[in-house]
């Protein structure tokens, strides 16, 4: 079932201890849509500037993504350039250039409005909002954020997730937004807050999904070489809705099976995993779904008993 | 099958942000041998001094534990003091009196030298050898060590573990012992040093197992509070061997169920959750098999997918 994606379409430059990149097609908007496809009709809701690329364009639309919400206008595109640690565990921003971005005001497209699902990238809250309100009859909506809206945009951002299915943040936003460090009472404090679904990302060390009445843990996947883990927590986040509106998931009490759940973490890893094993998007141009699978049964083996 | 556990009987002070206790029972041999005796018979080796209390004696005696390798010389008992951090994640050692363990030579009584299964806990790499000299046709041995050893030690550690089935280390250690950051690659080249199997504790994160054709990885327990995490690593031994001996497993190539293995790992995880619970022994004195069984079972409803 059609999914709308709302997100960065951006510029990165990116330096780990493999290499690197000076300018590869990134944003949240990006690595989202490219992993939820493999599972689901997408269309993108984004803004780019005059120099993005003719072949960036042809990416995406080669994958079928719609990209009638993709607006271009005068302007370069969002740009951001960071450095990551000899361990890949912490990062280090150079460079944020808004651009078109700062003035980034979602407009749906008409055909988009009845899509069942939507997933929201880190943007400021009051988009996020305004987005899920052009929506007619939702199924299922849920989306990201981090410290900078759980820090100095507090209340926009409860307003905004009370109406949400899912949050899906790591653990320190978790901690943060809860004011809670303990991670079972943590979730319990979000899903105070909203959503009936809760899922933190724990990078190398895996993911939780909360809800009220159960909750599931998942270790990381034991990649051999991290190549360059920007856009993994997005393409987790792309690969967990992109699973659930495969299935025609809807995640309101009583309507929902656990096991499409877990399985939709588990997807939410794959994808994560497949994003760090080349520069940017890289992996996702010759990534199968077989491929994807097969990891998915990998990830059965290592941890059934 | 009867399991030997060799390690060092103690008593601790220790200081968490939950209370401070200032003198209470304690060691790796006592917390590998109260946690494995929930599975298999286990026979101990290991001194105290004059001042160990008789009710401690019979703590381990009420749980049939044979005692006849624990030996009572002059002087006081090992006595270590610690705190933790406000997070749990860090201790200090405030103080390590070795007292009699300092001249510790384990002897095994010949009634425990045709047992099939031995653990070693942490003690120096020569004493662990001298102990697998001493059993005849032992079929499966293993243990831990720590940093101490493998950086001043290191040859002797070598000689040591290479005639052991599995090593039961946590991933600081290991990164140490292998040289390599990267916890794959650290358990190839530590199960080319000898054991078949490696086990790697990774606190909250859970624990991972590897041989050479496989691996499992399980997330760690959510436990509600963690009250003194004092012993944890111990018990997660004593459950793990004393599972495998339960089921009279042997690790070699080609005897070994897969699933054994994991539900073995799984059984260490739910020990040390148990022992964090209280301080000390404490949550051994009430445990009981079912417990210990409905929280395996936990262990699977939070994982399956």
């Amino acid at each position: 079932m059609s999914l709308v994606v709302v997100g960065s379409v951006a510029y990165d430059a990116v330096q780990t201890p493999h290499g690197r990149v000076d300018r590869m097609l990134g944003g949240a908007g990006t690595y989202i849509a490219l992993a939820a496809r493999y599972f689901t009709k997408v269309a993108v809701v984004a803004i780019v500037g005059e120099d993005f690329a003719q072949e960036d364009v042809e990416l995406l639309a080669s994958r079928n993504i719609d990209l009638e919400g993709l607006e271009r206008v005068p302007g370069k595109t969002f740009f951001w350039s960071g450095v990551y640690s000899e361990d890949m565990n912490d990062r280090t921003t150079l460079q944020t250039d808004l651009n078109v971005f700062a003035d980034f005001n979602p407009k749906l497209p008409e055909t988009y409005r009845s899509h069942p699902y939507l997933v929201l990238g880190n943007i400021q809250p009051a988009l996020q909002r305004s987005v899920r309100e052009q929506m007619n009859g939702v199924r299922l909506v849920g989306g990201d954020t981090m410290n900078y809206w759980i820090k100095d945009y507090r209340d926009e951002l409860l307003a905004t997730i009370r109406e949400w299915d899912f949050l899906l943040i790591n653990d320190s936003e978790a901690r943060m937004l809860s004011g809670k460090n303990h991670l079972g009472e943590a979730a319990k404090t979000i899903l105070d807050m909203g959503p009936n679904t809760l899922v933190i990302k724990r990078g190398e060390y895996g993911a939780m999904l909360f809800r009220r009445d159960s909750y599931f843990v998942v270790p990381g996947y034991l990649l051999e070489t991290v190549f360059d883990p920007t856009g993994a927590g997005d393409c987790f986040a792309g690969g967990f809705i992109g699973y659930l509106a495969e299935r025609g998931c809807d995640l309101k009490s009583g309507k929902v099976d656990k096991h499409d759940l877990s399985r939709a973490v588990i997807y939410g890893s794959v994808m994560g995993s497949f994003c760090c094993e080349k520069f940017g998007v890289d992996r996702f141009r010759t990534l199968t779904r077989d491929e994807i699978d097969a990891r998915f049964r990998e990830f059965r083996d290592f941890t059934e008993f």
